[in-house]
């Protein structure tokens, strides 16, 4: 899947690339708002913000601020966040996922970046100006221009990651301003009772046969990392939601589509403090968590809210508390003295949970093959439905998220279904509603980003497709996509191959063209956790990859206001057969792709491929066949069985110009000796 | 070429993406030294260092210093430095080119990298210890082990960049050890009359025939940037020794190689001060750099020594100084209040340096079309003596040194000639020396990596060789270096792509079969400049490619106590011609390879070249002959001229058995036509 901040990283990352210079906004556009007029004209989508603003300025008075930063994060700086955190959405009505407000005594600004600025149009009364960047230097010198010297910035410090505080307070440094953290978040004050109640759902323990190791055993190992590690680290700090959930073998549904929970958890090498609503966990959870009671492997668990405190006191004695800063926020950060801390860029909890071991491999290997199985009944389902003008895209989307439902061990979908019919394919993050959706036709491209969440591991797929004759471009650039995913999948490089280093790979066959796709190659996914799992994956923060790391390869392209492409499939980081081997090195890798699901063959031009790639797509249709096959004809889908065995028919090596068919290389072989020896050498 | 401080680099680079704890040094590895006997055991090549050590520490013990920290770099963070700067080599008798003392009252340590752990050995004394690794938290807990809490640890300033110092600042905070920058280098203070004296030969202006532009012309096109950038600097100030001969068109040749000279800028917007030994300027550089004054383009000359005066008092003033973190030392910019900064990696000099204009890409093409005959005769040359065994790899430097030297506008090598046979090859930063020299013989690889300066531009190309029969792995390995070098080389991609996400393509011919090198892939290079010109390359610091930058191409394998092999060319970015193309967007890129010498056909393996690759190779021998061999003619050097002709005939396309001749492809296609007819679709 392909969503919102991860294409927000990408964006920031090509920001970063570029050399000088911060560049600034195209003031040639027009917003669809006109402010200039009285009263100003806003569409009926806009939201009206001046109470809500005048409540939240009123705070403002009385805590001296003159500025208050309102970021889109919540305080793990989750990807995805709950209703009751979307303080950025409720304060300036925009409801896009990245972004940042700022508000004054009488100003208000929200950043965002291009994807999101017809949106927020739409979204923003006139209170709002909108500022069509996302650096923080803009927002640094917006603030100084509507603040006075002397005056205080403010932001919840519990809602900022340590870098961006440090690039905040960089901006304002020796200008004269001070930069203020206040506890009290000041939104959710003015926002009261109208603001959404925490979650109150049941946390529970994952059933032994879905995890690939008990909590206990989990936790030695990272007591062990921390005996091992040069620092002697005495404790381990752990923020991220994904990484306590994996830890203690935990779930719960916090946050829509991610089976988390809010908690923080200090680890010791003595004692284990969970921080998390206690009457939520269910009785096997609680017993689970504490039957090794008192000892080192007794779970203790304490309120929420008490972490700082707790934190803070911890910090008072002779320790170094081991955090990942790509994720702890500032407000914990801060309580803890700078020569006690030891800072990596993630846990060691976050960094074992992305290899997975042999267990949860097989088990988001199972996954894969049930998930593909919903996924081919759909395919089959649109394909007898779309002729008839039976679907559009909402209905679409409901229709694979009930498939999928219907698998074993489903727990649901794992993202909001993108189901884009046309140019909303070309659209990065298009959902439909049921309000406005597209009827899908066998004249367009359509393209459906999906995926599972089932006890044994999370899916992401995406399948384009065409049911009539595609136009030239469509087809060839549906090819060259495709020969980009085979030519990442079946690289083979060294170990500790930085993603971002390999990507590339993934777009040389649209390069060739001229043509190029402007988000990230993929991400790392959970069992039974999030669709995005960091630090996976291949952008420039994610880390090496390593054998048992599971990452989705994503490539696409998109025509704006014309069609869009994007294939994508989960592949397992495996070790690779190699002929040569340098004597006592490590084992070159490669990827063994799991998603399970033949790509459109109405929209592949065959004669583009290299017989190589075609050795390949072959190869991977033989092991579709062989798993999904089985589980096809288990679940009585004989339909789908015929379907599978029509759409995975071996591509003829040499119907490709360029290349030799295998079964004409004798004949061809000796024509060819036969005209060499007449050619000069 | 492939040089010290650049694989250093990558050798960072490499240990930078390890996760978790820093490695520690294989403690297996025994000393070729022995210490713990009564006298110890030193090899003949050791350097006695007891009574400089004795020195220095009386000159510690004088500024209340426990432990000193010297660097192998200069003030300018120069990759080459002069004699005089070799203050490690000194102190240590270590001469490799990267590396770390620190001396305290009662011990002395080097800390190296393993290309170096040898050499040092073999110079060091037992007052030494060598520490097998390159973490500044290696040395830091050394220090915290050897120096008392209360202490002071100290360095000068000038030889530090900012972020080094501020890693020895984050290693030591807290630990009541103090970092003392002391601006009186205690090195050169007991060095003292032994130490070589400053240089004192001409700087000169080079002739307008072989500049880009003015240095006026350079001067405006910064002030533009100045008042362009969002900060609105008020000066720049420079302090790399390329940055500033380009700016002012002026050589000289303070550093072996380098046509550099020792030197500051400080570029404000209404004035430009010059900070060198005004002594050694012609009379003719004098004039044009006086020819404006008094006025904004008017350079004044000030001395070398009053740069960090003069800056401490232009900083305080209402001022915004521009700077490149990336080699300013922390002794300038700590003079500098944090407010009146405006950091950049690199300065505008350093970036418009990098990018060529028209004229400067012509020169540099004209300088390898001289240099590309220089090598054509060395390598006709070798074809003849090699098999009478009457060269060895120091002779056979020499002759290309002197064939470079006959050429026009030659101003000699650009580094100290690579020459290399048989294992000697598989060593990375291998220089025969007329003491120890290998015969080059026909049954071994010989590996020549060299480069040229000219007035009109450097040069720098690797080529590998073998007379006789090669072994299959050699011809195997070889072909995919070269396979690698053609994937790079004729590669398209988007504007402002970083080298670091496209390196790869250089790399995945021998990934393939589970090989690698473990070098960078290429570095900038510059006309009439460094060999290594920053920041154009393929590493994670380099800075995005753009057209008019040149870069080398040259990927490598080195099989220990074996063989080595290195190809490598100089390739100038230009725009590409693609197919399709987004419109609005600019257009993509590619490189023109302009090292202009052709490959070992002897250990060319065709049948793993791809077509693809074979048409990259006939196109370039087409232009290699159009471009050198009228040269070659002008030369009145015919027996090259016809050495040109044979090794640059067109390979056969379709040789390779996996693909199909050109010529052939019309009976093939038909052929297959009628076969295909007869198989199932």
């Amino acid at each position: 899947m392909h969503s919102s901040q991860w294409i927000v990283a990408w964006v920031l990352l090509l920001q970063g690339c570029t050399v000088g210079q911060p560049q600034r906004a195209n003031p040639a556009r027009t917003d669809i708002r006109d402010c200039s007029t009285n009263p100003p004209y806003l569409p009926p989508t806009a939201t009206e913000t001046t109470a809500r603003l005048a409540a939240l300025r009123g705070a403002m008075r009385a805590h001296s601020v003159d500025a208050y930063i309102v970021p889109a994060t919540d305080a793990h700086m989750s990807e995805y966040i709950a209703e009751r955190d979307s303080r950025l959405g409720w304060v300036t009505g925009f409801t896009g996922s990245a972004g940042t407000g700022v508000v004054t005594l009488d100003k208000a600004a929200l950043w965002t970046d291009s994807r999101y600025w017809t949106q927020a149009e739409r979204q923003m009364d006139c209170n709002w100006e909108l500022q069509r960047t996302t650096w923080i230097e803009s927002i640094g010198q917006w603030i100084l221009e509507a603040v006075p010297a002397g005056r205080n910035v403010s932001l919840d410090p519990f809602l900022f990651s340590i870098d961006t505080w440090s690039s905040y307070s960089q901006v304002l440094h020796g200008s004269g301003r001070t930069l203020l953290p206040i506890e009290t978040n000041l939104v959710d004050q003015v926002w009261g009772d109208q603001r959404p109640p925490p979650a109150s759902s049941k946390i529970y323990s994952l059933p032994t046969e879905f995890t690939g190791s008990s909590w206990q055993e989990k936790v030695a190992g990272i007591r062990q990392q921390m005996e091992q590690h040069i620092r002697s680290p005495t404790a381990v700090l752990l923020s991220g939601l994904e990484e306590i959930a994996w830890l203690f073998n935990l779930r719960g549904d916090d946050i829509p589509y991610n089976p988390v929970f809010y908690s923080y958890t200090l680890l010791t090498s003595t004692s284990i403090s969970l921080f998390v609503d206690e009457t939520r966990l269910t009785a096997e959870a609680q017993q689970s968590l504490q039957a090794g009671c008192p000892g080192p492997l007794c779970v203790e668990l304490q309120e929420y809210s008490q972490v700082r405190a707790h934190v803070h006191d911890y910090a008072q004695g002779n320790v170094t508390i081991w955090l990942g800063t790509e994720y702890t926020t500032y407000g914990l950060y801060g309580v803890i003295p700078q020569e006690k801390l030891l800072e990596e860029r993630y846990s060691p909890v976050m960094l074992a949970k992305a290899v997975k071991n042999a267990k949860e491999q097989e088990l988001l290997r199972a996954a894969h093959v049930r998930d593909a199985v919903a996924v081919i009944q759909y395919l089959l389902w649109l394909e007898k439905m779309v002729p008839q003008g039976l679907v559009d895209e909402f209905s679409g989307a409901r229709r694979v998220d009930a498939l999928r439902w219907a698998q074993k061990h489903s727990r649901g979908p794992s993202f909001e279904s993108i189901s884009a019919s046309g140019l909303n394919a070309a659209l990065a993050h298009y959902s439909p509603s049921n309000m406005s959706s597209r009827k899908l036709s066998v004249d367009e491209v359509y393209l459906s980003d999906t995926g599972g969440q089932y006890l044994d591991g999370t899916t992401d797929i995406t399948r384009t497709m065409h049911w009539g004759v595609p136009t030239p471009l469509q087809k060839e650039t549906y090819t060259r996509v495709l020969m980009g995913n085979i030519d990442l999948s079946c690289l083979i490089f060294p170990p500790n191959t930085a993603g971002r280093t390999v990507e590339s790979f993934a777009r040389r066959a649209l390069w060739e063209v001229g043509l190029n796709y402007g988000h990230g190659t993929g991400h790392g996914i959970g069992n039974f956790l999030s669709v995005h799992e960091w630090p996976v994956g291949f952008q420039t923060n994610n880390i090496p990859l390593t054998k048992g790391m599971f990452t989705s390869i994503e490539p696409g392209y998109y025509r704006d206001g014309e069609f869009g492409i994007r294939i994508e499939d989960i592949a397992l980081v495996v070790e690779a057969q190699t002929e040569q081997h340098q004597t006592g090195e490590k084992p070159f890798l490669t990827f063994e792709v799991v998603s399970l699901v033949p790509y459109d063959r109405n929209l592949i031009d065959v004669s583009l491929l290299s017989q190589k790639q075609i050795q390949y797509l072959n190869a991977f249709y033989k092991t579709i066949r062989e798993r999904v096959g089985p589980e096809l004809q288990s679940q009585q889908l004989e339909e789908e069985y015929r379907w599978l065995q029509r759409n995975t028919e071996p591509f003829l090596q040499g119907s490709a110009g360029t290349t030799t068919a295998t079964l004409c290389t004798l004949a061809i072989t000796a024509l060819l000796s036969t005209l060499l020896t007449e050619l000069p050498a």
